[in-house]
């Protein structure tokens, strides 16, 4: 790995972050709350330390594939770091550890929150952690759409942003005119869910809040009792929409935007979401019905749609208890929270589009063995799969089973319960937030031993960097290569669509 | 299908059932239980349709490809329904969905009962319980090692019976050759277990009855304890090394048995088992150790070896209840529940074989990320893997996810709570025995509603005959080509090794 070059760039990321950190300070001098100078000395580390690192180490032009991976995990495990400065700073998180967890939870768009009660934090700390989520997500969106498919994980070559460019034969400005195009949509639906939650009547700070949380289907609220504070069917319907839009790709988007509504309708990804959701809106709603949860249809059809789209899309915001469900729905529900949202999008997950993948070989499968003979290839709307982005998504469920089985065993061989310890590992790796019984929807992280916490960082980071990202970065033979020659990024492996 | 010879095959094994159904009837006068005039009907109503059927159907000489599916599936149901005769007449069963429960759960080898105190079962009837997991086990090896292979399943054709035979060429003889070489090792442990365990001072019934249960991976015992009832160290190490020899592929007992006893150091899949399997006990030790669960190392040494050679090869039989140790050993031994026994076997699951390639799949990937432009392939022992074995196992995974998904949802959706209609299907698809919670060690499945308990039948039959099997019946490609003109068996299939 080219050390220099990966220093340099982390040290960029946190100066950037560090101007980031100023954010908050005005939200404090206005709330009053004390946590300006907090504020003023966590920017100044992220600059000193992110100046130094830029002082010492040069840039480098040429980075090297590999070095994509380090870039990617640095930067994340480096600027949770600095982010949780000012949890620590703010005297309501018990360690370090917890500040970390919060952090993590944050840039990774997670939302588990070790905190019992989210209102005693000042009101620029809650802003922070909305800031946090709303970083991570415009990290996620580049990662997934620009990054990932040059490394080619996981069969993510497939998901590629297929944007026109004047620069295609060199990375860095190829990554920069996604990001730019990307970014802008995200920005623009950002600022409509704001207007359109203060026109329900939120104030300026919590709309800002919520809507940064959505669009990064992160899941931090301003309140312990998270959207079912707001007691609004307009307010609920508004961020439905919205954590239905960030857990779309956002190519489509861009797309749809310039012109091209259709782009939806032909992505086969995005059909195949509709039609999870909608039939597990429908499932939720007649065993609630049966079960007698709730009074009216409208009620129990909101809040079955708020909770799949809430959970599919990864976000992890609340209205209802799913926890006091019936069983079948609860059994859904985390079927869903594997899930997770679109490739492409802001949310978690093993993505809707790997599964479908997943299934279509599983009906090839059956079909071979009725039709020995017959040559059948897997489609994706109209395009064929090559063999090897089925191999990499086939390996991406492999090594998800491996990490899943693996945390859940030190979690739970650590003293936690047995669906606590797997539904903790289930809502960090897929990146939700909320999971069952001790860290349910109603409960949170903080009571968790901190060997605990450490393992289940780990995990948000691992599934929000798609598992091969982290995975690459502990085996020996990364490390073997890494002290041999370095190559220049292989721009053979960008497809030209 | 040729529907004809199809139950012409079906008829001849009703019939050959109803002789072993004459079995029970010199016990049932020994212990003057009242059962002889039962087992001589259920004995004469099998003879006759299986005589009728025989009479109406004309044998088919070259049956097609696909008609071993209908075979195979139409017979394990056909006998399970006979098989569930005695019980009926017992009168100890409460309906004939539980009847059918128990004798499939029999003859999959399962060990699932509905029964909460198994002793109030007529003596003779015990027996029959017995007899059917016997059965079950003799059908699975020659299923697993002489048929699924032909059909090319789930990437059973690496796991054939490497048999010499003067007659490759024809079908019919060479599943009679592999099926009497293997049979005879059947038979002979069951008889060494049979002598070891009335030299332990159980009488000839017992013996007998948990040396079937045993060899078959089956588990029913004919004691509510099971064979914690004995409370004798002997009696658990002598069922401890069975149990690992039956979740052993059969083929690897014949090679040693024949002077060839390096064969099972060869297997890698055999190495891989002693692997899983002793740090399994390792990592249970430890934490009983830590949580003082035992006083002394000698039983906790026991202990964790008796439950994982139990849950890893799928038998089921119980001596301490694993529902009551730290969560830990909970997380690790549903994990086992899943591993099973390996490839040719008579243990369930998704086999120790097919763990083992997909773990060198997810690392073969991450190779690749590392280095793109080395060609890896898989290997298996000093074999290469074939590139359509490898997408058959990965099928199987993704098929397995498919059923376990779905059987899930509908039991829990009729009101069984998360844990126990999870871990029942579970239990059941894997052919294990036991879950947790209402349906865990100590517990039984009786109080489940029918429905519930007709989809766990689906599952230990689908699971039993590794899925696609029963998956391909299901499918309408599979009636469309059935109407069409019959090809022959597809010897080309046969890969000779």
């Amino acid at each position: 790995m080219r050390t220099g070059g990966v220093l340099n760039i982390l040290g960029k990321l946190l100066i950037l972050l560090s101007l980031f950190l100023l954010l908050p300070i005005p939200v404090s001098f206005y709330y009053q709350d004390g946590m300006m100078r907090d504020f003023l000395i966590s920017s100044l580390i992220g600059a000193l330390v992110g100046g130094v690192l830029v002082a010492l180490f040069a840039p480098e032009k040429d980075l090297a594939y590999r070095d994509g991976f380090g870039v990617v995990v640095l930067s994340w495990l480096g600027l949770a770091f600095l982010g949780a400065l000012p949890f620590y700073f703010s005297g309501q998180m018990p360690s370090f550890v917890d500040c970390y967890f919060e952090s993590m939870s944050g840039f990774t768009t997670t939302g588990s929150t070790i905190l019992t009660e989210v209102e005693v934090l000042p009101k620029s700390v809650l802003l922070w952690r909305a800031i946090t989520h709303w970083l991570g997500g415009m990290g996620i969106i580049v990662l997934s759409l620009a990054i990932l498919p040059l490394l080619g994980i996981g069969g993510m070559q497939l998901f590629q942003a297929e944007m026109p460019g004047p620069t295609k034969d060199r990375l860095a400005p190829r990554i920069q005119d996604t990001a730019r195009i990307l970014w802008s949509v995200y920005l623009l639906f950002t600022l409509v869910e704001v207007l359109l939650l203060m026109w329900g009547g939120l104030d300026l700070f919590d709309a800002v809040c919520h809507a940064f949380a959505t669009l990064a289907t992160g899941g931090f609220s301003t309140h312990t009792a998270s959207i079912a504070f707001f007691n609004s069917v307009y307010v609920e319907s508004v961020i439905i929409l919205f954590m239905f839009l960030a857990g779309t790709n956002f190519t489509l988007h861009h797309l749809a935007l310039t012109g091209q509504p259709s782009a939806y309708w032909r992505s086969e990804e995005f059909r195949f979401y509709l039609f999870v959701s909608s039939s597990s809106i429908a499932v939720l709603v007649l065993a609630n019905w049966f079960a007698a949860t709730y009074t009216s249809l409208g009620e129990n059809l909101r809040n079955a749609s708020f909770l799949v789209f809430s959970i599919l899309t990864t976000t992890g915001f609340g209205t209802a208890d799913f926890d006091q469900w019936p069983s079948v729905c609860r059994v859904l529900l985390v079927s869903l929270m594997f899930v997770g949202g679109c490739a492409g999008s802001t949310g978690g997950g093993i993505k809707v589009v790997r599964f479908l993948l997943f299934f279509k070989y599983a009906r090839l499968q059956l079909r071979n063995i009725v039709h020995p003979r017959a040559v059948t290839t897997i489609k994706l709307g109209n395009d064929k799969v090559p063999r090897e982005v089925m191999e990499a998504v086939l390996g991406f469920f492999a090594l998800y089973i491996v990490v899943f089985l693996g945390a859940s065993l030190v979690v739970t061989g650590l003293g936690v319960d047995l669906v606590t310890g797997t539904t903790a590992v289930i809502a960090t790796l897929n990146n939700i937030g909320p999971g069952l019984a001790a860290v349910g929807p109603a409960q949170n992280f903080g009571h968790l031993p901190a060997l605990a916490k450490v393992v289940l960082i780990f995990c948000m980071l691992a599934g929000r960097l798609e598992l091969y990202t982290v995975a690459v970065l502990l085996t020996p033979g990364f490390w073997a290569m890494a002290r041999k020659p370095v190559w220049r990024w292989q721009l053979s492996r960008v497809r030209q669509d």
